[in-house]
């Protein structure tokens, strides 16, 4: 046994101290958040005394006025609650659904896992390893079915916390909003912190209480062990991929419904309180973005530490038990942790946003420092944590890598990632040329408008893909399936940062809502938009680490699946691989079909809706008499919910179906075909709606340059033909691009767990003819 | 040896004398549509003289008063004269440009296959059978140049024919439709047929010449000879793939344009001579839709003759010198000409269309009746033309396969043709319910249209994925590549109805411009509009055709050239095919973000030039004051020779890169990956514009449903949303679309033409590091 720096108590202490701290963090900034009181009182007037100090220096006191203070702090507590209680009742109603097919997918879990050795209770011979004795098939369903259900219920929770803290926030944005656009920053981002820790600390411990759990029973079969716990990515995926449609279609629905009919046909600003659809649209936000999104980012980082541990468990450190080394993957993500922490002070504390513009640059310097740290934080991890030579299962062979050597892949994952990440920002942020002639096309109307995006967005394929190409080429050439499971972890290392950023974009932009609709100052909501338009690009950012990271994890996941089903060359040049290619590369297409239509018909409802609303009831433009919000909420609701369920099913169903019924060279075909085509569908997607979403802002910031003053005012011809353009791109980037990175994780995780049985009982079709 | 019943002279006299027929046929039609008289006198009073029998019943017979009738044809003819001249000189363009990259291509391919085996003129061992000699590569690199270029004019020349006999024919059906539509279809369908078989049998007829004369060198060296017929293939499809760019790029500038305009801006019918860009358009649709598509085609079918001769010179046939069984692909083809041939009377003689609603049954029976006879036919020919028994090449091993089998591989691809040809008319024909959803979709505006468009779009590749699946897969299992090869044949088979069907359409549009310009009645155009209307339901179903025969095609030019290359497998879990594969899938977005980038910006300037001539032209509103047409005309010639070079250039250099500097493996992998996902981008983008144009259709025939009728009229606001989404989807059909067919089908052709080349110096960066 190679000796390693760290010793084994130092990763059992190390591990759960970081999960802690990141957890302790996580709270520390929600305490500093729920300083901003929203109840009217001496607090809020102590608050408002601060003022003047930051943001705009030309700070305008009359908003501050007492007079009014009282009645928008109510106004604000009384829409954050409308919206609170909107998404709440909606992942109540969601999670019911949910919870359901988790139940039915748990027992089919442990049936079809069970019946690998026909429900035997007696150890086997080891797949790897036929020498060697390994618990039985039944143990590892049981503990499968365990790890599914433990990695579901930490994905509902962290959606739903997610959702709670921002729903949180949001008023409380708004109120400091007030005081300067450096103090709304620092609650966005700091309600952003507080998922981010949250989620990835949650996500580790969780899995590493498993781990050791399990332990106890498998001893040193750590074969069966890590076998087991990839149910714990499964679970986690398959809660996020409802979560993400779900919530995808619920907001979108509302904001195109909201848009359509408010922006275009009433020339009513976004979010105006007329709009029937406006708690359902910023409902949405909450639901969508950021439920949605923590599930997802959640099951990213689940999958990757599962696809790194089942490769490692049947590498040299499996083999000779060593614990540390073994871990490597969750020591990696521990002191990602870590270095998220410090970078997050980089941003709330060390410096102070003072003006408008420094916001975007904020935002950046925390994923370029974080990726900076990081890199030096894995290069120590590397050389503590790692025996300087081992070898590593490379499909039936045997591979040495050196230390130095899986650093690397770890290294080239985070990098490829930010790169992703400033190709992503080239293509979506305004002070570039792609969205300005984008925004220029808009002269000559939607049409031209709408295929000038529909080409960016092909456009900006080409250097992620060619970024990620070279990260598995590299982490492939050194490390095989386990380097790249350790790249796909280390451009998830910083998931922290990653999620702030991610979560404070929704959090402006409701803050921004609740301006509107307390009717709050213009000023406020210039504020709020300017925090929105900076979040918009570096969710952009955010979205190109997601593919990125689920391109690497379902190649790895991939990988695993291979060697589990004990197949040794998935070889295009055979029918049965090659069909499998080819129908496998249509499913983001039929899922995306599904997805799309569903957001077209729930926001035509919404839309016939909101259009009936204006037209019924009288006094509404005006804005004597108030619209009935809650018919609109309860559209998406009922869309979503019932919309969510074919597409689901899509996913889940077909690794089962391909498996049993052809057999795994096929699922491996379908695999790497809906790897290939979904990555690419989905990067397009959104590149598309970015720089169809971004050359709107680019028009509606008129102040911010003489080129886009020179397209014309809100209202205008132009402008009017960006809404359409944005409309079009909605879809294609909050319902069908997020999810189309589940798609290709999910069914690459569901194969892995089921490789056992369908390499045991699949294939039904070509074993009878 | 084993005997066949067909002798060997019989095969040498088939094979011309069928092409000679279709040859004849075509002249015939020719002859048919030139009855027709252009020039006002005693002939066209004649034919007006037998008006009143047939079209519709209500013939209106003042429009044919000799008052105007002189006037009307002379204008027609001047119409005419103006596309048709338009036309020409734009190909003279481009055919200049394409001349200079030919020569240069020439030798290109002349210097890299010489160099093989460094320009040695001895004899070497054969590559599959080392006992044996074969010609020298330097012999093949020159038989491979001639007959590259050979393969080039034989496109050039196609095409232009093509377009020659639109041009002649447009004017003389907007002539026959003032005796009704069943004329002027016979007019349309004959012009149409004229096209079909002169480009099959012509193809056929170079390629059995080329073939024999190259068979006086190379003797029994059946290897040699039948790669270096490859180099026809590569001929071929270049050009295709120049004409199908800068033709797509034309023709979608000029529309857009003209309807953006025209149509949303201005309120003008279609084809309004005072638009500026209605000539451009015109000029569009010829050199676009009916010289483009035509060197498409002949690509197709010249590439699917040498995959599958490739394929067999290597296989028993070859090995044992059975001249019938191997030209069995050819002979497959004479087949289908005369199938043809019958097919056609079916349409033009046997009976005769008297009603709008007969139009489209028509066209589609002419598929049905095609497909089962060349159904017969090919039971036939595989009876009499292959020995019962025989051996195939399958990636170094032999496969037996008896003749029913191969039959069956033939069959299969006819038939998955047929079956998605009639999906892709389910959801292109306003028949059903898809297109009709869209139509809905209008009334909230422009914005649901275009999602819902694009849904569906993403849904109509469902099927044909899975038709196209189940053939390779049958073809696969009972013959290898050879299999697959052959059912890219038996889809093609039909080319000469099919191209019919194809230039149908635009002829008819053009000749409801003609009709529009020459100020002819609202009932004649009418009738042009039913003609066109049912000509794009069809011409849908060719596009399903194309796109079908390019998967198979590509899949059987990469099996070719893996066996050339002498590639054992291609291992998607080696690093090296794997990161060609991810970037293989990102080229048809690349190459899509090229072209639609192209016609948005050749629309935009087309845009503003009409825009600019309604603005300062006095009287041009008002039909006093003639448009500048010529301006517009340059704008597109201009726009669209300038923008087919970078994604020419892609295309053609991407193969030769990755060849030398990553090796074969790479390059298989990237065709593997370009070749799955270019079939879904292409069958999505034919998908979403079909979808996108058939809904305005079914809008603007309002009297043809009830359903259409409550949409509202022309002008309303459902129709200028359906105006928009046909705006978009057009660059997506037109010239997406269709190219990447030939960039799939290209890339492996220029793969497999220079195999030897890569596999000897190939993968220079793997090889230096």
């Amino acid at each position: 046994m190679v000796s390693v720096i760290l010793p084994d108590l130092g990763t059992e202490i190390l591990i759960p101290v970081c999960a802690i701290i990141g957890i302790g963090f996580s709270l520390l900034q929600w305490l500093l958040v729920s300083k901003v009181k929203l109840v009217p009182g001496p607090a809020a007037s102590n608050n408002s005394g601060a003022a003047g100090k930051n943001g705009y220096g030309d700070y305008l006191i009359e908003e501050e006025e007492g007079l009014n203070e009282h009645n928008v702090v109510l106004k604000c507590a009384e829409i954050q609650n409308a919206i609170s209680e909107g998404a709440t009742s909606f992942l109540f109603t969601e999670y019911q659904y949910v919870g359901i097919f988790m139940v039915a997918f748990a027992i089919l879990i442990f049936v079809f896992l069970g019946s690998v050795e026909g429900f035997s209770t007696k150890s086997q011979p080891c797949t790897y390893d036929p020498l060697k004795m390994c618990k039985p098939a039944l143990a590892t369903a049981g503990f499968s079915t365990v790890s599914f259900v433990l990695g579901a219920v930490t994905s509902v929770v962290s959606g739903f916390l997610g959702m709670k803290i921002a729903t949180y926030a949001n008023a409380r944005t708004t109120l400091e909003a007030r005081k300067g656009v450096g103090k709304a920053f620092i609650i966005a981002f700091r309600s952003g912190a507080v998922m981010g820790f949250l989620l990835a600390a949650n996500g580790l411990l969780v899995l590493y209480i498993t781990i050791n759990v399990f332990k106890l029973y498998y001893g040193d079969d750590w074969e069966g062990l890590f076998e087991s716990i990839t149910g714990y990515g499964l679970g986690g995926s398959s809660m996020a991929l409802f979560g993400r449609v779900g919530g995808g279609i619920y907001t979108k629905a509302a904001d195109v419904g909201a848009d359509l009919v408010g922006k275009v046909e009433r020339n009513i600003p976004e979010d105006d309180p007329r709009n029937p659809a406006v708690i359902a649209d910023n409902v949405g936000d909450n639901v969508g973005d950021i439920a949605g999104m923590g599930s997802d980012l959640f099951g990213s980082y689940a999958e990757s530490s599962c696809a790194a541990l089942v490769v490692a468990s049947i590498s040299s450190f499996g083999i000779n038990h060593e614990f540390t080394p073994m871990l490597y993957p969750l020591i990696v993500s521990s002191v990602g942790i870590i270095i998220c922490l410090i970078t997050t002070l980089f941003a709330t504390d060390f410096f102070e946003i003072k003006a408008v513009k420094e916001i975007e640059p904020a935002l950046k310097n925390q994923l370029i420092i974080s990726t900076i740290l990081m890199t030096i934080g894995v290069a120590i991890v590397s050389w503590v944590a790692l025996p300087s030579s081992f070898t590593i299962f490379n499909f039936g062979t045997q591979k040495v890598v050196k230390n130095w050597q899986l650093f690397l892949c770890v290294a080239v994952g985070l990098w490829a990632g930010l790169i992703i990440g400033f190709v992503t920002e080239y293509y979506t942020s305004n002070a570039y040329s792609p969205v300005q002639d984008v925004a220029d096309s808009c002269r000559t109307g939607a049409a031209t408008n709408v295929i000038f995006g529909l080409a960016l967005g092909y456009k900006s394929v080409i250097i992620p893909i060619f970024a990620i190409a070279v990260s598995i080429f590299v982490s492939f050439s050194f490390a095989a399936m386990y380097g790249i499971a350790v790249a796909a972890l280390g451009m998830l290392s910083t998931i922290a940062t990653g999620l702030a950023i991610d979560a404070y974009g929704p959090i402006s932009d409701n803050a921004g809502g609740i301006a509107e609709m307390a009717g709050m100052s213009h000023r406020i909501r210039e504020r709020t938009d300017a925090l929105d338009a900076a979040g918009n690009t570096t969710a952009a950012i955010g979205k190109g680490f997601a593919i990125g990271s689920a391109a690497l994890v379902s190649l790895a996941l991939f990988g695993a699946f291979v060697s589990r089903a004990s197949i040794s060359t998935v070889d295009v040049l055979t029918p049965k691989v090659f069909i499998g290619l080819i129908v496998g590369a249509m499913l983001p297409y039929w899922f995306s079909a599904m997805t799309m239509k569903s957001v077209g018909s729930a926001a035509l409802k919404m839309v016939e809706e909101v259009r009936r609303q204006f037209n019924t009831i009288p006094g509404l433009m005006e804005g004597t008499a108030k619209p009935d919000y809650a018919t609109c909420v309860k559209i998406s609701t009922d869309a979503s919910i019932k919309e969510m369920i074919p597409p689901g099913a899509l996913v889940m169903l077909t690794p089962l179906i391909v498996g049993i019924f052809f057999g795994v060279e096929t699922l491996s075909g379908v695999l790497a075909g809906s790897l290939v085509s979904g990555v690419q569908v989905n990067a397009k997607a959104s590149g598309q709606q970015n720089v169809l979403s971004q050359h709107k802002v680019e028009i509606i910031l008129a102040g911010a340059s003489e080129h886009a003053r020179s397209l014309g005012p809100k209202g205008s011809d132009p402008h009017k033909a960006a809404v359409i353009g944005d409309t079009i791109g909605d879809p294609l980037k909050d319902t069908s691009g997020p999810s189309l990175n589940i798609l290709i994780k999910l069914m690459a995780v569901e194969s892995l767990v089921f490789a056992p049985f369908f390499a045991t009982h699949g294939g039904l079709l070509f074993k009878i003819f």
